[in-house]
């Protein structure tokens, strides 16, 4: 959880709300109920806990410690496709130990966020059982703690990643080699997040292509890759896919992993049209339905009745 | 017609067969007979126009002038997206003025390739009553003959045009505003080309949001979208479209532009494979029509059984 001062052509804010586990839970929530982990300051509002609380989020996760939260000082203002960081102060973020409660202990679904990936692994150690496990990285990590980042993906269903990030971790030319890459390493799933393209989807049967939902109106896109790694799991979670399902029953697998990817997009695209989570915080669930039906119609194509003819007609060798 | 001489990752070539009447009349070919306007120096080899011929594209508007073909270098080393123009050799291309043949002034579907808008304007008056007209152009020309141009759109259908380009011709931040300043311009429709990534369709009535077909090995990038347009103007022509049908039968006039696009996305997926159009010389009609139906299937996501429920069980204020 942070405070986040953003510049974006749209505009720009100071320690407005952000975080990954903000923007991951509020997009999960309409799914199933989430329960996270993380550290604030003393400066973090309690009433915004409140608030996520009453959304469907457990916040008693949250742990409180003496000093400032977070905050990440970043700029969007040459490429809305990749922020740059312009400052990060760690805070009480910096000994940050997450220990789970027994309920947590006992989660079926679990989403490790972009953290140290040392501290990944001791949340999954926590972790009994789990049905199914996501994960997210970064850049940062890639460079500084590959080897640790590699193991942890050995244990994982999910990874949630950029596109950058996928050729770099694989050190591949292209998304399709970088996929096949990383399932080698372990995940039954890898999702590579494309920015305002969508996202691209590979498992061991499967290549899924999603579109974006297209918008007039990008204010701030902080925070969707996590919204669209939220919505997913929280998709998935709710559809009860099991990490078993990924050799047992491969055609559900692929067809619920589509759905969550398309539902990840939607919400994605209603992160980034304002700053902060504060167009996430009015959505209804027809606003949602409604793009999700309208970006499912955005991709179809109808079967040429004449397919055959048509190319036999012509001239291939 | 040309002579590229290219440098990508995967290697370079010298003086290879290019331009872009090469690739959309290669693309286009099967699915109907084309018929070529160009230009050739005394140094373009007899026998590719034979063998253009023998594809079912007529040559016979092919004049070979005194001197030297058009000769293009570029460099694609940096970003595969993005073609870097090093040197270009107008040579006889500089003189160049279509003068179209009696067959010709009487052809239903046209294309008005990337050229000076003067010389679309030319070829254009030069039609009689034609079905359907498409068009391309470039940076170069919205830059420096932005009013030509822009008076050429009111007498077109269809505008392909890359996303770079379309931004820079509307002075708009996303393909959304742009494509809507686009069609006031008065195209019944246009199409963004997005590279890698796919295409986008807007026209009065709808949106369509096409995926590339994903390569592992892209040789050269060179001619995609000429591929793209030539494949997709030639199953409109294929189909039959007309552009009174965008007014009068908007259900089949976007049916059919999506399946075009898709068939344009194939093709263009073939095109890279291969540095100049080698890989278009051996495509044979199943090897295109199974990467159609893998593309139609890669982007597929059936409706989820339980999503008012799921929606409705969830914290959606």
């Amino acid at each position: 959880m942070a405070f986040d001062s953003v510049k974006t052509p749209a505009g720009k804010v100071e320690s407005s709300l952000g975080g990954s586990v903000n923007y991951f839970s509020i997009s999960a929530a309409p799914f199933v109920p989430v329960n996270i982990v993380a550290v604030v300051g003393e400066d973090y509002p309690k009433a915004e806990l409140e608030w996520l609380n009453s959304k469907g989020v457990n916040t008693s996760g949250v742990k409180v410690a003496p000093g400032e939260t977070f905050h990440w000082v970043g700029d969007y203002t040459d490429d809305l496709n990749e922020a740059k960081t312009l400052s990060t102060f760690l805070n009480v973020f910096e000994h940050f130990d997450p220990q789970l409660s027994e309920t947590q202990r006992h989660c079926d679904y679990v989403f490790l966020g972009n953290i140290d990936p040392d501290l990944q692994h001791s949340v999954l150690d926590q972790v009994e059982n789990p049905k199914l496990v996501g994960c997210d990285s970064m850049n940062f990590w890639i460079t500084g703690k590959k080897a640790r980042l590699v193991q942890l993906l050995e244990r994982i269903d999910i990874l949630s990643i950029n596109e950058k990030e996928a050729l770099e971790l694989t050190e591949k030319g292209n998304v399709l080699e970088a996929s096949e890459e990383i399932l080698k390493m372990g995940p039954s799933a890898v999702v590579v997040k494309r920015g305002e393209y969508g996202a691209f989807l590979r498992t061991h049967q499967d290549i899924f292509l999603a579109s974006a939902f297209p918008i007039k109106n990008v204010v701030d896109p902080t925070g969707a890759g996590d919204s669209f790694a939220g919505a997913m799991m929280g998709y998935l979670a709710s559809s009860g896919v099991d990490r078993s399902m990924a050799r047992t029953d491969t055609k559900l697998w692929n067809e619920t992993l589509r759905q969550s990817i398309l539902v990840g997009c939607v919400m994605a695209s209603f992160t980034v049209e304002s700053f902060s989570f504060d167009r996430l915080r009015e959505l209804s669930s027809s606003e949602f339905k409604d793009r999700f039906v309208s970006l499912r119609s955005m991709v179809e194509v109808h079967p040429p009745k004449n397919l055959d003819d048509i190319l036999c007609a012509g001239a291939f060798s």
